[in-house]
This record gives C-alpha cells, structure tokens and sequence, in this order.
C-alpha cells in the first residue's frame, strides 16, 4: 500500500520542514510569544505550507489534513497528516524536542509515519510492515519484563480532565515513578522507538498528533493503541498507549482501569 | 573573588564531565535501568569522578560537594558543587536536555556556575558580576511586561507537596499557561538565561541542582531567589525562583502567596 514513492515524497516534506522551521528556533518574534490564541507560530505555518505545496505538486488526488490549514478534500483514498512542529511549547522554549509529523493514512489508518528533529538532525521512519528507521540504521524499542520496571512518560497533567488524570496516576503508580518524564510530545515516541522509554499514556491527542507515531512505534517491536487496546485510526478519540513490549499490555489497561 | 584561573578550571572540569558522560548517552546497561535506589548511572559517577580528580589536583585546599561522592572538607573559604548529570531521568530517557552544574561557592555564595550539554555541545557560563555567555556569546533575559506574558517551567508537579502545588497552581494561573512547560531541570534555566522562558519556579531542590544556575541567570539579566524573595546560598531550603525580568518578582511572590 505504500510505495518507496511515498516515502520518498514523505522524505521530501521532512527535508521542507526542517528548512523553513530552523531559522526560527530560538529566534520568535514578540507578537509570535503574545498571540492570545493557542501558541502557533511562523514557523509552524512556514512549514506546513511548504509540505502542502509538495502534495499538491506530486499526488493532487490525495487528501491533506493540517494542524494550521486544515482540511483539503481528495479523491483518492489517501490523506497526508501533518503537524508541522508537534510540541510547540517546547519548540518555543527552546528545547529541541520537538518535532515534525507526517503520516500517510490509507482507508483512515496510518501506514507511513516520520518523526523529523528538525535541529538534532534527527529522523524517525516507519513504514506498515517494515522495520522503523533511526537516521537511516533500524530502530528497536526495548523488552519491559514488569510494569514495575517500566520508564512512564507524558507530555503534562494539564492535558488529562481529572478522570483521566486519576486513571493516569493509577498507572503511574504501577511504574516506576522515579524515572517518569514529563514533557517531551512526539519526542517520547521516538525515545520509545528507539528503545529509551517503556509506556506512554496520554489523552486528548488529535489526529495529527498521533497518526505519524504509529507505523514508527510498531515497525520498531512496540505496540500503539487507545485506552481500551483498539487500534488508532482516524476516528479514534484521542486516547493513546505506546508500548515499547506489547506484554504488558494487559498490565497497563488493568492499571487504567483501577481507578473507576 | 574569582579569578580567570578559577574560571579555566572549571571549564576544564565541564570538558572532562562531557567525555566521561558522552560515550554512556542513549547507551544505558540493563542493571542501571532496574537499580532500585534512585536513578544514578555509569556516567553520573565516572563524570563526577573525572571532575574530582582535577580538583584535588588543582584545588586540594578547596571542599567538594557532589551529588554522587558526596561532601570532602577544605580548608579554604570556598566549595565546588558538582551535579554530574542534573535532570538524570531524561538523560535515562534520551532527551539531550540534561545538563553538568559545575559551581564555586564562596563562603556559601555562589559566584561562578557552568552549566553544561554535553550531547548538543552548548555551554552556558556566569560569574559575578560578569556577563553570561552561552557558547562565547553573550546570553541576555528578555523583557516580561506583565505576569500574564510569562511563560513558566517546571520540572514537574511531582516534586511539589500539596500545599507547595497549590502555591504553584496559583502562580500558573496568572501567566500564559498555554506556553508552560514541564520537565527541564538545569536546562530551564539556560532556556531562561537565552531568553526563551520568563519565571521557573521549583521546590525540593538542593544546594547542587540550583547553586551553579544563580551566576547564570544573574549575569544574563535575571534574578534568582527562594519563595521569599531572599537570596539564594548553601543553607537556602531548596524553595528556587528564577525570572528574566526582576520587575515580576513582587508579581510572582505575591501569586505564590495568594494559595495561602
């Protein structure tokens, strides 16, 4: 279903990104760090429109979905995903763990993905079937024997309602805490990839936040689901798992489901 | 009270912290991911060693407190603080944004502190009553009109006790917590002393997480203080505010104080 085509084309868009989002970094102008609206930047818009333009070039008849632009109909039974700097805030504050986000899905479910570092020169690529990609050698997410050993990880509490934070703090508590790290967006998911980080849990994820990180994250052993082990897709609702070890899936769902 | 020697020396300790940490970085053995105590790896420990020996060579009438070896007397008016690796969870979890606290307290003040990034080769050094540099460059605070503008950081709600977490609940909800962000450690503090992020405030930190940050953030513009608004020394209680801007300070004290 995906053609070395795709992921040439899905290359190109990084190679985009990473140019129009660099001489932004630590360089945001003062209206960019006081719009009241949800933080977006140059940046952000630089990039997603040099990857639209990419698209619209080479595959016309394929859908787009944007963070900033939104949608743009096809009529194939593809769509390109985009979010041009996933992790904003960090990007903003000057961390580079931020990073962007191209997916291909087909029939709605995502199966090429690339996480793209835009500063560390850093590239994560999963294909559907294939083994994920680091810069070019493969990448292996780590076995987790017990949940108790397990490196937790979320972007922050303030992205769970308090139910969920509930649910959250149940499952952190099987982990091991000492090791949990907050913050960090798509960059946890590429760190799970590449065999640095055991579970992640979050809520209220958008399509474009998650659709690149699952062909990643399973090419490289892990599994990628909602809170309930269903498979992400476009409809999905926000809920995600990774797992570096799909056994202990079990574990993490029970865990979630402690706190009713 | 510090000399350009002092500052050559601790430089050479950041260089050699750099080469005992690098070759450990995304390479960690299984028995450091499952130690039961608190995360401590390889390169905490050969880092720390590194920079000891260079000061019981260089300094020997000088003390030494380090997080890993621990406190050896002197007899001098002056100590280094070491933190090997500040931010060890996400140097365990791959993100480049840990960093080395080199700092020399003199009669328990701190006038000289490096922080360090091994990974990404950024360097930050401040000393009383000198401009702060950040790879040889000068490093500058940016201005915050108003306490509504700031973004804020924090390493995570998890190092506060509830009344601590009420107290920084509070302070959030007066600055731009669209743009807060979480984890960070040391690196929060270059991000500040750059110019990027506007109040950090933390609690539970000891005297080798904040010493070697006050020299940086003062000489690049900022200021640094307990939740009091006092000074920051060896026997300061671990309460840290970092702000670019001194004229928020009466700002975010009060914020803290309005929880009670």
């Amino acid at each position: 279903m995906v053609s070395k085509k795709d992921i040439e084309l899905a290359v190109s868009l990084a190679d985009a990104a990473r140019e129009a989002i660099r001489p932004h970094f630590r360089n945001l102008t003062e209206s960019e760090r006081k719009d009241d609206a949800s933080p977006v930047t140059q940046a952000d818009r630089d990039a997603e429109r040099a990857m639209r333009t990419l698209l619209e070039q080479a595959v016309p008849e394929d859908g787009i979905i944007g963070e900033e632009f939104g949608v743009t109909e096809g009529s194939s039974r593809r769509q390109w995903v985009l979010d041009p700097i996933d992790g904003t805030t960090a990007f903003m504050a000057g961390r580079p763990i931020f990073g962007t986000l191209i997916a291909l899905l087909v029939d709605g479910f995502p199966l090429l993905g690339i996480i793209d570092q835009p500063i560390l020169d850093e590239r994560w690529i999963g294909v559907a079937g294939q083994e994920t990609t680091f810069n070019g050698r493969p990448a292996t997410t780590r076995a987790c024997r017990e949940l108790s050993d397990a490196t937790l990880a979320t972007t922050g509490p303030h992205y769970f309602d308090e139910q969920q934070g509930h649910q959250f703090m149940a499952l952190a508590g099987q982990t091991d805490h000492k090791r949990m790290v907050m913050g960090g967006d798509c960059y946890n998911y590429a760190m799970l990839a590449s065999g640095h980080i055991d579970v992640i849990c979050e809520a209220g994820l958008k399509l474009y936040d998650f659709a690149a990180l699952v062909p990643i994250v399973e090419g490289a052993g892990g599994v990628m689901s909602d809170w309930n082990g269903d498979p992400l897709h476009a409809g999905s609702d926000g809920h995600v798992l990774a797992l570096g070890d799909s056994a202990r899936m079990d574990d993490v769902i029970e865990a979630l489901a402690h706190s009713h």
